[in-house]
């Protein structure tokens, strides 16, 4: 098999997965309790924190560990329109391409009043600064712009638009989901507010993911109930998810840049490979992408059908966001960046990390040319295009 | 060490564990993913699912997975309020003893618009149907009942309360964390509508947990985002843990009426051996009782000396539930059943379960009362008791 898909979900690695059994095992205290057995794993747990925070610049108080990155992102926003209804500031700011986690939390707050902008994303899958700067309204309470594009790997200039939340005095929200791990974050170089992460992006177990939140902000809680987390988030702690989250973390940033250069490199063959079947794109910028991230559009086809076949062939890969398969509808990220229904239709998403190898590489570019020829060698919009009685968008 | 902490989480069972370990090697795949390796993680999903709901009586499709007992509580309340909103029902009953999952979230909705009833826990540590009955008005939404109590362990009667419920239409939502794979849960001959509950607790994994919604009822996230269990709680599945807690939960409930049994006859005799402490009380009725929880207030003592006394001696206990801990007030369970407020300071619970031994029992016995004649020692209020400047309680 060859897994393709690490922007879906990732394999934990070998340290994390020990982490988790060997605590499963010997750590299952409850960290609330007095005892010495609760407050081994209250060591347990405030360590972690102190190590997730550390690889974002964070401070162990900052952050909150939740049940994965939708939890975070919808926390964040949960908290940040509270404080926006306390100022009568009823208006986010955010982006037409972002995770469904924030745009259907949006979405909810729309039917309680509040009023949201998406600013546009553009061909290259990236968003330009100065039109956030230009959507903020004295009455917004919130920008949210994701790190990096769950499908089209497009990294934001987060830097940027966070300097002018900054100077704005508007609360900044990161979902950070598919950078962390991936790529350099630090919420104090990047004047980032609120950013969430999620465990399983980066080789760590599901469930378990974290949202980070600035020293100051009053935090809305999600989940109501005990008094766990310093009151913002209810429930027992899962230490053992958190402790092997925090060591797939420090392994992912342990060689990030060597990695990086290691995969980028790997998915740069892939796309030159791939650009070699006619009448195809790479979705979104190729410079400002996750080093691991290849998304291409292939005309007159259905991107479902690729799949299974690639899958035939042994490989995993996907369509858009696993969060929306089984959806007939076109990926709203490839909409966002001016991609035409049946164009998008055809999308192919690769996201490699380092165990890929060359020969692998190689043959993954010659399954999906072999599939895409075969596919539209029946296709009835691939005919229409040859026939000139459509025409070529690609 | 003598774990007699049970209620505050549970060590997972060998197999969960296994379970865990296997599957975070082999099946890690993203269940929403179309391909193999995907569809195999879908498929043990699915199968954990179709257990869990077979040991409640309950359909496959009415179970989603959540992060535990508390975010099911919450989703739970959402949903009923929701549908109290649209029918313009804007009155809920719960009782005074409820986990703070419920009771917390139940003051978040009061800050909506929504009236709580709290009817009261009698000095049995029970709550009357026929008050629950009377509570229960025209624009009532929700009736919210644990099915047994953390802290004191008595078991409600859920049965007749369900039965009241159903007759008045109203939904019926039980915190049933403390007793799914301790004693026997049937939402259909109980009436339920709505139930949570949680992995920890039965000797799963920490970090998962369900909630049971009745065919029909509609459900409102807690989580939005991604369209994971059927669009109602967004975030891709652990399956591993969801797996494990199925395998603990089909191991619980395997031997139950024979462990119960077992695990009776040892808090009876820790009850008995305790009574002899002179000036103490055992919380709660005994007969309507989870089989491992023993609590009890002795006087002129403060709980929080005595657990770390009898951790000195290597048994770890509770004074009340761990989510609470660190908290200076009594707990409001005890208050509920009507203990003041320096009686319910000097609380115990051990909640046990098959493993603990016979000599073990008679151990914990005599530290206990080592311990509570040891404080005593110095106790200023005890003082005044002997003294007859205070008058005793118990």
């Amino acid at each position: 098999m060859i897994y393709a898909d690490n922007a879906a979900t990732t394999k934990m690695s070998k340290a994390a997965i020990d982490v988790m059994c060997t605590l499963m095992n010997s750590c299952w205290g409850n960290p609330s309790s007095l005892y010495t057995h609760g407050q081994k794993a209250k060591e347990v747990l405030e360590k972690a924190r102190e190590e997730v925070a550390s690889v974002i610049g964070a401070g162990a108080r900052e952050i909150i560990f939740t049940s994965g990155g939708s939890e975070a992102d919808n926390q964040a926003i949960l908290s940040a329109a509270a404080i926006g209804k306390r100022k009568g500031k009823l208006h986010i700011v955010s982006t037409a391409f972002e995770h469904h986690a924030v745009l259907h939390t949006l979405e909810k707050f729309k039917k309680e009043g509040f009023e949201v902008t998406l600013v546009d994303v553009h061909e290259d899958g990236l968003v330009r600064p100065e039109e956030v700067e230009k959507a903020i309204r004295e009455d917004t309470c919130l920008v949210s712009v994701m790190y990096a594009n769950n499908e089209i790997g497009t990294i934001q200039p987060i830097r940027q638009i966070g300097e002018i939340c900054r100077r704005a005095k508007v609360l900044f929200h990161v979902d950070a989901v598919q950078a962390v791990g991936h790529i350099p974050v630090n919420v104090e170089d990047d004047n980032i507010d609120m950013l969430s992460a999620s465990a399983h992006k980066f080789h760590g177990p599901k469930g378990v993911g974290f949202l980070y939140m600035k020293k100051g902000i009053p935090v809305k809680n999600l989940i109501e109930g005990g008094a766990q987390e310093r009151g913002r988030r209810a429930g027992t702690e899962n230490v053992p998810g958190i402790a092997a989250m925090a060591e797939a973390l420090k392994e992912a940033v342990r060689d990030l840049d060597k990695n990086a250069a290691l995969i980028s490199a790997k998915r740069d063959r892939l796309i030159a490979g791939l650009k070699e079947i006619p009448h195809s794109a790479v979705n979104g910028d190729e410079e400002h992408r996750l080093p691991g991230n290849v998304n291409f559009c292939f005309e007159g086809i259905e991107g479902e059908s690729l799949l299974l076949l690639l899958d035939d062939k042994g490989i995993c890969a996907s369509s858009g966001s696993a969060c929306t398969s089984g959806s007939l509808d076109p990926s709203h990220v490839l909409l966002a960046i001016g991609r035409v229904h049946d164009v998008a239709h055809g999308s192919l998403r690769l996201s490699i990390n380092e165990e890929i190898t060359d020969e692998e590489v190689e043959y993954v570019i010659k399954s999906v040319k072999e599939v895409v020829e075969y596919l539209r060698g029946f296709s009835p919009i691939w005919r229409d295009l040859v026939n000139g009685k459509k025409e070529f968008i690609l």
